[in-house]
């Protein structure tokens, strides 16, 4: 078995999903969870700058979509030929599309642009974008795509706690279920629950 | 030949890699560029609320990275295996990367925000990222990843122009000689050549 050690802070956000394919794929890995103040001295070991990474066998993998996508792959949780893969991919980058939206708002550091932004997120936009993506999920028995459990879920299932905070939506379970029931769905296979029920805690 | 109609605004940005990685399928294709006043009819029928769409033989695909990658993988400009796969997509991510901190400096709409975003990609940002994407095509023999032509090329390709305007950083044909040099390869490949002769002028 490859040596694989997985980098990232102690929080699910880009992490989570990585963490959980690995053990979807029945491979050990160290669970690196840097402390804030090492991140300055670990940043220039990485390949963009970034974390989180993925190492195995002493080879760099960087970009959290890219590296689910490999191991999406790796682990039979890919489309069945390219019209599937497209539609994983497809949906998937519309779920980063609202990820990427509550990211920006979220880390804005102008207060007042930010009230701004969480208001107009809230009022307008979420309505659609989640709207759409519940419906999504409803169409694709209960997953991202292509109707089965892929790579993608696993993405969505990672980031869900962490949007949650993000997008300051305290009844986003109850308005999509579909949400969380996906989400239980990925935290619910076998050898994701056993991981799950071992990692440290992480709150989002 | 299928029937292949291509939607988006009479600009490059997201669509041009498309139509370029089309013409170089030798894809005949409806080239739609619709004036910003008929968005607002166009918009619904789309599915995200969002363009480019590509259509081929009634079917819709949305989201332009997804559906760069799939017709990489139709033309045999895709990775031999998923290790190259994998590169081509961490490349790419990386790239969009640094388009979405462009967009959204230049998208932002309180102008003093918008002033300070500007400066701090220019001052602290960009040096760094431009510089590491510069080294990265250097590495690879004048291409985004692989060593070799592949779609996410056409993406850069497609975007550059788009770049250089919401960049506003003039000299940066001179600075990061890759890029200009990269873009050209790209457009100098006969059919695209050929295609970009042809193409309403788009100013980016």
């Amino acid at each position: 078995m490859p040596k694989v050690t997985f980098t990232y802070f102690n929080v699910k956000g880009l992490g989570e999903g990585i963490r959980m394919l690995l053990a979807y794929g029945d491979q050990e890995f160290e669970d690196k969870r840097i402390p804030k103040d090492e991140w300055p001295a670990v940043k220039p070991k990485t390949p963009f700058g970034q974390v989180p990474v993925l190492e195995i066998d002493g080879k760099q993998y960087a970009q959290s979509t890219a590296i689910c996508r490999y191991l999406g792959r790796k682990y039979g949780l890919a489309g069945a030929d390219i019209e599937e893969d497209f539609l994983i991919d497809q949906n998937n980058d519309f779920f980063t599309d609202i990820r990427l939206k509550a990211v920006a708002a979220h880390y804005e550091e102008d207060e007042k642009v930010k009230a701004k932004k969480q208001e107009d997120l809230i009022k307008n936009q979420y309505p659609i974008l989640l709207d759409k993506l519940n419906k999504i999920i409803e169409e694709n028995n209960g997953h991202i795509a292509a109707g089965k459990l892929t790579w993608a879920d696993f993405v969505f299932a990672g980031m869900y706690d962490t949007l949650k905070v993000f997008m300051q939506i305290p009844d986003l379970d109850e308005k999509y279920p579909n949400f969380k029931k996906l989400r239980d769905t990925v935290t619910s296979l076998p050898k994701v629950k056993e991981y799950c029920a071992a990692a440290p805690k992480a709150d989002y």
